[in-house]
């Protein structure tokens, strides 16, 4: 019987691990998914990555063309080499693709950051189908970045490019987890507007936000600042516009230096109603340049949940010139 | 007798227009430079130019093989129509390569952005030759820029990428003539650090400016803060590490978004003393991510009175592939 050509695509977050099987189109045709954070030694974490792989691979009718895996954290893409994993324990300066190579003899195996493997995921199957210069933020706990210029992942010299989150958007402000201050990210990221509602809440600002949290400050997260938004909560609005201003007036200077054609929009707290977009175009049509703006367009990532295993199966497409 | 190669090289500045002849080492054998503002017409500009470019092609023992020209605003560089000079009346939707190649058959013309053409030249001939991903800061009345990526020039979708100066660095900044705020050419550009001293001295601060400048603010200049800086005056000190630490601060989230080699820093106002490249080099150490500051340079521009002219004819010389 004929085999199907598939991809194994891993997401290696820092919370879980996912593994999923995808073919040629971008079609998922089977994914698992394992806390990162069960296992005691790296060594375990990766003999369970590995018998998730080895699974795929051993299922009849398929033939797998390569492993890709995108990794939260800095890599040395040409030398598959992890930097480190400032969310994972023991991930400095690890060898992965070597380790994996020699477990998987035959196979190929890439290794990439997880906002340029998601930035590849969308220009290949998703939101940025057809374009050549291409912003990816995905809005995390973190904010993440990638690039692709003329219609290339651009990495620069030491592999870190995209950092978007890490871009100075106030003089004054307040210190970042990468040491400096005033980033994107202490605007944007999920911790920060949890922080935001709690600081709004405890200055008595009205809003149905803890009641939905069952009282609990620790219970707010996104999702349920979306809810209230989308109930009319008045500081959950205020709180999503904010933020769309906050990203607006990052990616408008992205904008002039860049002269992108789309910018997709992904992560966890893109997943919002319209108001966090809404904001985030206003803002970037009041401040970008006029040509630069004049043919933008900015756009939902159409994957999610799925952008790390999609996107490690783009990177091996890409790769293999598949 | 052997005729030697040269390329016209044009810098159509706001104040002056300079026309140069150089040859494919980067050496200008001749300039001659006007008054932009002398003329009654475009037409009458436009003569001028031409006759300007038709003396070098005349000259004995020479071979004119292009004529570039570098232009202060937003061209479309492939078809070599000048978009909008702000600083320059009734130049605006101009087909200048197409005028040029009328009035001089069989010579290739190539327009661009001066900042574009600046690093065009930095990276033929001047402080960035050899590297490939390149950032180019031109710092004069206003703040320009260019971007070399993967060894070619980066133009954006609409030929409009670059624009290093329209990057927010401050939410609360000032208005900024694109019409947004915050930008970092209203904090670095000559006309902003001008009004930064008056400020100051109305604050009734300490300096030796206002003498040097014979008792007038309308006197003060760039050059003339330098001066005052190297005299060990106290407040010029202090307005040029306050100029570096703005410029750092933009920097470092462009590194962080691009990972470049090198950052060169052209124009008028760069020809100042160690303290503000001192301030732009430590904020930016201060400021970037590891990985993406480890391997940087910050130097000077090779090009400043001349960038135009040098970097106009590097355009023909990349164009034409010479």
């Amino acid at each position: 019987m004929l085999k199907r050509n598939f991809i194994i695509g891993v997401d290696f977050g820092a919370t879980y691990v996912k593994v999923g099987k995808i073919d040629l189109k971008g079609v998922i045709s089977k994914k698992n998914f394992f806390p990162t954070t069960d296992f005691k030694s790296r060594e375990a974490l990766i003999d369970r990555i590995s018998s998730e792989i080895s699974c795929a691979i051993n299922e009849e009718n398929s033939r797998i063309l390569g492993i890709g895996i995108g990794v939260p954290g800095q890599v040395d893409y040409k030398r598959g080499i992890i930097h480190n994993l400032v969310n994972v324990n023991g991930w400095k300066n690890i060898p992965f693709r070597h380790i994996l190579r020699k477990r998987f003899r035959g196979l190929e195996v890439f290794v990439d950051n997880d906002a340029n493997v998601a930035c590849l995921g969308e220009r290949q199957w998703g939101s940025a189908k057809g374009y050549d210069n291409i912003i990816c933020v995905t809005l995390g706990s973190g904010v993440g970045g990638g690039l692709i210029i003329n219609g290339q992942l651009y990495r620069g010299k030491d592999y870190s490019a995209g950092e978007i989150g890490h871009i100075c958007i106030d003089k004054k402000g307040k210190t970042c987890n990468c040491g400096s201050f005033g980033c994107l990210e202490t605007f944007a990221g999920a911790n920060y507007l949890k922080e935001m509602v709690i600081d709004k809440l405890k200055k008595k600002e009205k809003s149905i936000i803890l009641k939905l949290a069952g009282g609990e400050y620790s219970n707010i997260t996104a999702k349920l600042i979306d809810e209230a938004a989308k109930k009319g909560d008045v500081l959950s609005i205020d709180v999503w516009e904010e933020t769309g201003r906050n990203i607006g007036l990052c990616l408008a200077g992205v904008v002039n230096l860049l002269n992108p054609e789309i910018i997709v929009i992904g992560g966890g707290v893109s997943k919002t109603g319209r108001i966090l977009f809404d904001s985030i175009r206003q803002t970037v049509d009041d401040m970008a340049l006029d040509i630069a703006k004049k043919r933008l367009r900015i756009v939902r990532a159409r994957f999610v949940e799925d952008a790390g295993i999609v996107g490690a199966a783009a990177l091996v497409k890409e790769e293999l010139g598949l």
